[in-house]
């Protein structure tokens, strides 16, 4: 990057059209508050005017602990493009976690909504490590706080131009935690070339049919912004200036409110955030709202139920797929060619799998010796990855990250196979894989069967361990309606004979739950399943 | 470039997944053969495998004359992909134009159509640099000529998979020639980065009202293979899966059979093609097929009055600009935030102007001290750019190269003003502009105005020395139906009643021609216009 005809991939160049472009193009945050393009991009420079008086410099970390608001919006612009590097603070977390997370990733500034101070003012006499705390509140002018040194965010705000450096691409400008299925949290990092490229892959990737996102379609996305940047979204609605709304924290009434107000078409999620609203009581009377509505599902497969009910209801949903290590977008369920000219029904199927890689996502299912198994629909193998968004390795951990990256390709630790017309459906993750006789059986698979029963609100399966057979599956399930045991094996029976699962595939035991507990990412946690067991 | 997880952005990583993902779509040349892209990139390992085995190695240059055929396009793949640098020579150049852009760009190997055979064989003692002929023919197996040594296309390639290297992102993978308005043509070479960076941003570009191009839409490109890599669409098409139609020479009669036999929505052309197809004295009998047809312009101004003869048979057109050096594109005239509430004759005005700058460029009209000129729609400066895909120079010419990025910026040598809204209007290139009485005359303008004319086919305006003025306007026109001088300054008064135009703009002479001179890319050629001036 030497030469003056070269050009940094960096989030400053890639928004230099922006303000311009779609001056007007609108921001919110809830019904509380709205701002323009134009006037978005002056609050990016005023706030990296006042970072960077108060003394971050390029390098520094800046954490954030919020909801999904236009202030963390604003951070997520003025954090990297000052070249300094934006911690999504993971607020699911236990309060041990959040500060593991922050002193792991050496976070010297923090900005913070007054929730979450009060928490964090409880261990401050840890946070020693932090040069200074951001404060602000929706509700007043200034926060009180026995955190320190502490600025209010609206003090340090400048009404002025920030002279934003133009970074070498391949600076660091976000970092976040990622829990595995043990251990401790791990940190990945992403540079701005990461970023920029995640951008127009994914602009490129939803602009297909069924979904087709477009520039007038308003977006809502309900993946927190701690997590994997809320999918990327952020940065690839302002390039192609799509209207965004904001919902703070996440709430089933105020996600339907915002839904039918301002007239929302695309959003994102994980799978229990849609059952959430679909199972909300007055559901019927947003209907008319609903309709065209386009729902990408990630972070967990879309159930084939839910995705039924959905459509019900005149929304459109589509798997996706994608790890925090890839920032995230791998695959999406758009219809390919091999689709063109399937009936409705075989359309609909495939548009709830893991889907087809987007552009630059070179992606191959491979054996233990890392050959690619037979794209027949049967064989299981890992999948692993190449393209330019993916992270360079877990942040001060070179043992995880030579395991990560073995062989030269990033290894996702999730089993698939491939379908003869390209698609993809995972069948678990590698870790949450029930092997029984040598066998995989693919949880996946059969949470998907069980999710069509008629009174199954969620369903995760898990491996117990079983003397003869290594493992045997255990499905616990959480019921919206009175069923049975014999309901479940009823249903299982019918997809039994029709052979869409195998006889030996049928759990040994049904434990029927009261809620499911999830990860902080809304994901069933199977690790808190094992426990149960146990 | 040494990490095991960088990626390079090159041509092989951007398609791995086309041929599973549109296995099945079609490339087309003319009624005369068909393929799929599966069997599309076959071919592309064939070719690049024989390439390789007649001698073709990493940097070498292969040159390919020949129309817009599949053959072509195979090359367009396998040349770059293997390592090589493809040639794409300007066949509309005299003889000895093209042997000096063959001698410069250094060819090793040539891949050419029969037609083209006899040219080059008059010169054959020139032609001692080149090491291999491949020849082919659409009408018979083989082509016998005095070139040597010479391969029959057909017989070298071959029935295997090529391993395609991971190429370096900053390798050249295409060179070609572009004539300036003074001067011997000058190489412009382009790396792989930049062919992916313009093939994303080009891909988002087209995608937005009024022409939203979709995958769905059939592709007909008019705007020559040889000519700045047919405006990058032939890589776009393919990353997206769009059918593809290859026209051979153009000829009107083929262009409409094929628009109304393919179902062609997607064209790109100079104002020149689009002015021929329309003149077409049988269009008619195509009206129907021609409605919903969406057409980008580029290469010169789109005239509003050829807009308007399009929009009447339905023809969404729509302005874009770029130059050889700059891949080509850097704006197009979609709709922006600005235009949301406009009527529609506003909207239309403004889809023909130069548009606004697609992602990723960043564009800027500055003043002879590189500083900004006012966004007010008046005050006129040159546009200076910088985005991915720019070429980094002149082959072989520092000076030049350094003339054309003084400052750190790509000089376009056109003369713009930039509208509040963000919309740029080019009024001329620098060097065709006149000057009268120290003030600019935008012969862009003028034209267009004059284009408006019922019975004005073409219009061209160049500034005639004159002792007081030191230049004054003079305007050749090619009418359609028979007017007068007078008729046209009847009409000009109008414009200048409405204050479009300025009194002190109108030419001195109009002179009718029977044809308009063109370059070989089809724009009006100002040289020859002064040329007969004299």
């Amino acid at each position: 990057m030497s030469d003056k005809f070269d050009f940094n991939l960096n989030l400053r160049n890639l928004f230099s059209n922006t303000p311009r472009n779609f001056s007007d193009t609108e921001i919110l945050y809830k019904n509380k508050r709205k701002t323009t393009y134009s006037k978005f991009f002056q609050k990016v420079n005023g706030l990296a005017s006042g970072l960077s008086e108060i003394g971050v410099k390029q390098g520094d970390t800046v954490a954030v602990i919020d909801w999904d608001t236009d202030k963390y919006m604003e951070a997520y612009y003025a954090v990297p493009m000052m070249g300094a590097i934006l911690h999504t603070v993971n607020i699911r977390y236990p309060p041990e976690l959040i500060y593991y997370t922050m002193n792991h990733a050496e976070d010297k500034y923090v900005i913070v909504r007054d929730e979450f101070v009060p928490i964090l003012e409880k261990n401050r006499q840890l946070f020693d490590f932090i040069k200074g705390w951001v404060v602000y509140s929706d509700d007043s002018e200034t926060v009180s706080t026995s955190l320190g040194p502490n600025y209010q965010y609206n003090d340090i705000v400048k009404n002025e131009k920030y002279d934003f450096p133009d970074l070498d691409e391949n600076t660091v400008a976000t970092i976040f935690y990622t829990s595995g299925t043990t251990g401790l949290p791990k940190g990945v990092t992403f540079t701005h070339k990461n970023l920029f490229m995640h951008t127009l892959a994914l602009a490129n990737g939803i602009n297909f049919a069924p979904i087709n996102v477009g520039r007038t379609d308003n977006f809502l996305i309900l993946v927190p912004m701690f997590h994997v940047h809320s999918w990327g979204i952020p940065y690839m609605a302002l390039m192609n200036g799509n209207r965004y709304v904001l919902p703070g924290k996440y709430d089933v009434g105020t996600i339907l409110e915002l839904v039918k107000n301002e007239n929302i078409k695309f959003s994102a999620m994980v799978p229990s955030i849609l059952y959430m609203i679909l199972s909300s009581p007055n559901l019927e009377e947003y209907r008319e709202h609903l309709k065209g509505w386009k729902v990408v599902i990630g972070g967990a497969a879309l159930p084939r139920g839910l995705a039924l009910k959905a459509k019900s209801f005149g929304i459109t949903t589509i798997g996706a797929y994608g790890l925090s290590e890839t920032a995230p977008l791998l695959t999406i369920a758009i219809y390919n060619d091999a689709l063109k000219k399937a009936d409705e029904e075989t359309k609909f199927n495939y548009s709830i799998t893991t889907g087809i890689p987007v552009p630059m996502v070179n992606l191959r299912v491979i054996d233990k010796d890392m050959k690619d198994v037979p794209a027949d629909g049967k064989s299981i193998g890992e999948i692993v990855v190449h393209s330019p968004w993916l992270t360079s390795g877990y942040f001060k951990d070179p043992q995880k990250t030579e395991e990560l990256w073995r062989g030269g390709w990033l290894h996702t630790g999730d089993l698939a196979v491939i379908h003869q017309n390209g698609y993809i459906s995972i069948v678990d993750r590698e870790k949450d894989a029930v092997k029984s006789g040598g066998e995989f059986i693919p949880s996946l698979v059969l949470e998907n069967a069980i999710s069509e029963l008629k009174g199954v609100g969620e369903v995760a399966v898990i491996g117990k361990p079983h003397e003869k057979w290594g493992e045997r599956p255990v499905a616990f399930i959480v019921r919206s309606e009175p069923i049975k045991d014999g309901d479940v094996y009823d249903h299982l029976n019918k997809f039994m004979d029709v052979g869409r699962i195998q006889k030996w595939w049928i759990p040994d035991e049904i434990v029927f739950i009261d809620s499911m507990p999830k990860t902080s990412t809304g994901k069933a946690d199977k690790k808190e399943l094992r426990k149960l067991l146990k």
